[in-house]
């Protein structure tokens, strides 16, 4: 597409639309090229604008990566989630909802292993990171809670429990994306659950 | 240091010596930066280097890249490895060879996600790694059938579970260096203890 060459938006509505469509390039190149071939310049070539016209929403190389990694966390947070079970049900939806198990799980994952480069290149990214897995796993920690209550899953330090299934699901994802062919998603889901088959016999 | 602002090597020696230290500048910049800040000016900068003398070696970024890549396998390959114990205690090791437990580790391991990056962006490369996973998951299954044969490990399919330790361990690496005080040394062992004991446990 050729929209953009005209100029400047007119109206309010203009404005709005353009910025989807700048969202959906800057998700495209990633999704394609990762962080490291996301410039003005391949975002506008996905646009279909000119450098000059990318210039206007980001006028710096870190403004770009600043805005793609916002795009990230938004879309992350306001993804489509399973309905949560109970106990054990609802560990295994949230461990699920991680994993590439669709196109638009398989991009958004494909950025999210990109930005790791990103985040360990960075300190405070880095940091911000961290906080953002810390939190994942108080999440993941309070759902094993929950099954061991129910006697789902035997006793023994939630957290630790978390960080060993955040670790499991993460690692799953990088191989599935390296490998789609040998990590099919009704593999993916097997090794799920065997992996919380064996948190269930573990004493 | 300064030390190749003077020209071009004049003996083999010399010859030998230079790639050494290319190949040290190399290393350190992606450990430092990645793949995505890997450029001849940045290892001209760590090598005290004009980007002149660079280009002698690496006449593209391309060309540069590909020697980054054959150097983090080069180093994989030969990095020091712990005795092999038998059955558990061997896939063990060899799960614990993988893990950021030193300062050499975690480079290393640090330039292997960066390196992630890279190859999703390059089938080639993408199909390269999936062999090279494929090769690694290999010798988990022979150390886990091993076990199995002991009766260490429950009856199972041992590709299955090689490829469930290979996630998991290269999740563990991933929040290991995205968060390092979360999981010190001590903790990734805990951790993968715990893996194991599940695993054995599984049934």
């Amino acid at each position: 597409m050729a929209m953009y060459r005209g100029g400047m938006p007119r109206t309010k509505g203009d404005h709005e639309a353009r910025r989807r469509d700048v969202s959906a390039a800057v998700w495209q190149v990633m999704a394609t090229r990762g962080f490291a071939g996301l410039t003005l310049r391949s975002v506008a070539a996905e646009l279909g604008a000119t450098t000059g016209l990318l210039t206007h929403y980001f006028p710096t190389k870190q403004a770009l990566v600043e805005y793609a990694l916002d795009l990230l966390e938004q879309r992350t947070v306001s993804r489509p989630r399973r309905p949560t079970g109970e106990g054990l049900a609802a560990l295994k939806d949230a461990l699920l909802d991680i994993l590439p198990l669709t196109p638009e799980a398989t991009d958004s994952n494909r950025i999210w292993v990109s930005s790791w480069d990103t985040a360990l290149s960075d300190p405070a990214l880095s940091a911000d990171y961290a906080r953002k897995y810390a939190k994942s796993r108080d999440r993941l920690t309070e759902r094993v809670a929950a099954a061991q209550e129910l006697g789902e899953l035997p006793p023994g330090n939630p957290a630790q429990i978390a960080a060993g299934a955040q670790a499991f699901i993460l690692g799953l994802v990088v191989q599935a994306l390296l490998d789609p062919p040998a990590f099919p998603p009704p593999r993916q889901v097997e090794l799920l659950d065997d992996y919380l088959a064996a948190l269930t016999a573990a004493h």
